[in-house]
């Protein structure tokens, strides 16, 4: 197999855009998809500061290498809440060399020193449920503490079909409309959030990681075994091998359908002045009820 | 495993709704099935004659025998097309068990003599597409000829979910909107269209015919290998494995979604009469290009 643009050898084939590509020609064709994903969704604007949500798997460290590579000020946050074990090191030591900055955010302080699974254990609720109320929330309170502008995170088109296709099984149109890749800043304390990863699939994330050597973690989270997102993931790979370029459609075309750009409506939570869509916003209305069950807990 | 209303041994188990049933329940839940479509989807009116669209498989040959059973006066009519060998003498030995009749309509007649995959290869056009023309357009002449009011067709639930993952993967919203088990009559010549079996599975369909000793064909269409409609359906059944009741669930939000009694605006043919969204029918389309076809053929 020879690379579509030059007489290389191609080291991936992309059977979705009828293409296969040498080590070079992939380099700039994954650059060229998340700056094409910046443009055609409105994520950045000029001298916008973006902060990257480093969980140090391998979208999330792609997605600040390729923004770096693409000249735009931009740092990332590692949120320290117990899940996932990052080579924070060797990220630390490649943001020095692009003089991009990598902060290291402890958020147990934030949760009466306790980390997810315990959390969840004590709600008795979904790990996911709580991991994401949490990283949303820190996530956000970080950017607008430290004045960023933007949020990026590292959600693939394998993510956001997978996610989508669940929405539309069971025909969850508020989350529908919610699942944009952009969602604008509609509050002085909520952040645009961003992810311009979603043209490109797991696969292509992954070739990009080990290709440019980066310093990713291979652990897959240990909650998200027999995870509804992993059954649809596996479906729409069967359908994708069939009908090479059904996601990039799928996705597309919802985009068109349900709305790109959301703005959510916002209000201010009466506890912590962040906001949110209810009265009490859901991380303090989880943290009063931490507070509950470990005072039961005590006694 | 026990049937879930009596003591007696289960035949079948239908996780979607949680239960088992033996033989005499599960065919008393299959009409109540059939019957709950009809009803909420407003199919049949009082005093409507209905004729089934017979291809001789399980769905159609089952759906025929329920709704006798249910006291529809309802008649059937098997298209001959050159398109599959239904067990047409036991049929017809069970329409007149029933008082129902069973016509035979040979539509060769309108076709220059050929069947489906001839005419398919003539005018190098898919052959489930021409098959579904052809059908579509003699049934409901057939019906309008014979004096009847409703064209019931044995589409069951795997065949519906199925279509509407393939229109949601490419957001074809056109036909999202058409797929409804309720086409209206919106014009003289247009008899209303109607599924009674969307409430019900492939797996279903399957059992009724067999229970109740039917004399269906086993056949599978050959043109159908490979078919997209085959790979959805595979892959929802992936699905219904650890989620059962999904494809319920993606039928019924879809068609609150999009519309369940669907009006289609309609004028007539130039040159037949029938109705028709364009100028010309895609019937008399066809057969204008099969004629140039077989003259070009002649020389």
């Amino acid at each position: 197999m020879k690379c579509t643009k030059c007489s290389q050898t191609a080291i991936i084939d992309l059977p979705q855009h009828n293409v296969a590509y040498c080590e070079g020609h992939f380099n700039e064709y994954f650059l060229n998809r998340v700056q094409k994903a910046i443009k055609t969704y409105s994520m950045v604007e000029e001298n916008d500061r973006i902060v990257v949500a480093l969980s140090g798997g391998k979208d999330s460290v792609s997605l600040w290498h390729a923004l770096i590579k693409l000249g735009y000020a931009c740092d990332a946050v590692f949120l320290d809440i117990g899940m996932g074990k990052p080579k924070l090191e060797e990220l630390q030591e490649m943001g020095k060399k692009f003089n991009s900055k990598l902060f290291i955010y402890d958020a147990r302080a934030d949760l009466f020193g306790l980390d997810i699974p315990k959390i969840a254990k004590f709600l008795k609720k979904p790990t996911c449920s709580v991991c994401g109320n949490v990283r949303r929330y820190l996530m956000n309170k970080f950017a607008v503490e430290n004045n960023y502008d933007v949020i990026a995170t590292g959600h693939n088109l394998d993510d956001e079909v997978s996610f989508l296709l669940g929405n539309v099984l069971n025909w969850q149109i508020g989350y529908l409309t919610r699942q944009s890749p952009t969602l604008l800043k509609t509050h002085d304390k909520f952040v645009k959030k961003v992810k311009p990863l979603v043209l490109l699939t797991e696969k292509e994330t992954y070739a990009y990681a080990l290709l440019n050597e980066l310093p990713f973690s291979g652990e897959s989270c240990p909650f998200s075994k027999g995870a509804s997102s992993l059954l649809y993931k596996k479906v729409l790979n069967e359908i994708e091998l069939v009908q090479p370029g059904t996601k990039q459609r799928f996705y597309s075309g919802a985009m068109k359908v349900w709305n790109s750009k959301t703005e959510v409506e916002l209000s201010e939570c009466k506890v912590c002045g962040y906001p949110t869509t209810e009265e009490v916003c859901s991380f303090c209305r989880m943290r009063e009820r931490l507070k509950d069950a470990l005072g039961k807990q005590a006694i």
